[in-house]
């Protein structure tokens, strides 16, 4: 399905068009080379064992994205939302499977890009790249920053820090997936909510 | 201290002036931006609270990057060794003064760039820009397979995986240090080397 400019989150115009300054024509030709999918909740844009081939911006709905520990427990890494961009990095840049289920945990829409045509437009459009390389770098700060959470902080200050970070997280995500996410069991988590909740 | 071309580690000649193609003049150029520094064992190249203000290549010796938890207690997020970059990236761009410490564990040579000089760098030689980018996607995938592993594999399989990656680390790293690393205490890594090496 062709993209359509009225349906595009106002953060991905603004983005190219404002902050990288992409000309008219060029946002035209980026944008030319995505495709809209939609996903219904509970179904997959990817799985483990599957080569990540495209770039997806998550343009409405949200997901969860979790990998397999040894013993076949889904462990979450984290949950994108609108505005975030889907994929697995690795399997994308090695053309190796990857080790990454992604799933919508609601009925979502997506702006596709080929690994193919994502190439063909960095060339022809160079302020891509530098959008691309600024946002590698604030992927990397970003998941330094997540390791250093993961190494120092407690359950109770990891979720602190969750709220502080998406305070809707609540509305959209299963309690089940947000234990998961800290590591911390369910009723455990339940708990720290009414502690932390009274306290206030 | 100037940079002497004979005392630099082969990988970093090889990393710009083939694998980058950085003409003679660039590389001296590039070289000229660099300071030489020796810290002794055990002295810090960073402590928190300081702000990054330059990236150093480790051209000898090796160190650990820690932080520490609420509790005041270090946990250890690595260990670079030679032709490693050191630094607090999230400092570095931000401005903002660091949570990281990097402390070497051998009397070690650092090549120091400061943030002016390789800003200045990279609008005189265009190419440095492109192994900057390379360099932050292969960190930004290095940080996600990490948290992956976090989140997925016993102390065990962290530990085999460490050895699997960084052969020679019992010999330079202290034991106490390769634990932290892992989350375990001294004495259950010196356990498990033991059953280890009896298993084969």
């Amino acid at each position: 399905m062709e993209v359509e400019l009225k349906n595009i989150n106002p953060k991905f115009v603004e983005l190219f068009t404002q902050t990288f300054a992409f000309t008219e024509e060029e946002f035209a030709l980026f944008l030319s080379s995505f495709k809209c999918k939609t996903i219904s909740k509970k179904d997959y844009y990817l799985r483990a064992g599957e080569v990540c081939k495209s770039k997806a911006y998550l343009n409405k709905g949200c997901a969860r994205n979790f990998v397999l520990d040894e013993q076949g427990h889904e462990r979450i890494l984290f949950f994108p939302f609108e505005d975030w961009w889907l994929g697995d990095f690795d399997s994308y840049y090695s053309g190796n499977p990857g080790t990454n289920y992604i799933q919508m945990l609601e009925d979502s829409e997506l702006l596709v890009i080929s690994k193919e045509k994502f190439q063909k437009a960095e060339q022809e459009i160079p302020k891509l790249k530098q959008w691309y390389s600024s946002k590698m770098l604030r992927s990397a700060i970003a998941s330094r920053n997540r390791i250093e959470e993961m190494k120092t902080l407690s359950a109770e200050e990891r979720y602190l820090k969750l709220i502080e970070k998406q305070p809707h997280i609540f509305l959209r995500i299963p309690l089940q997936h947000i234990a998961s996410y800290l590591n911390i069991e369910p009723q455990s988590l339940s708990r720290m909510r009414n502690r932390l909740t009274n306290k206030h």
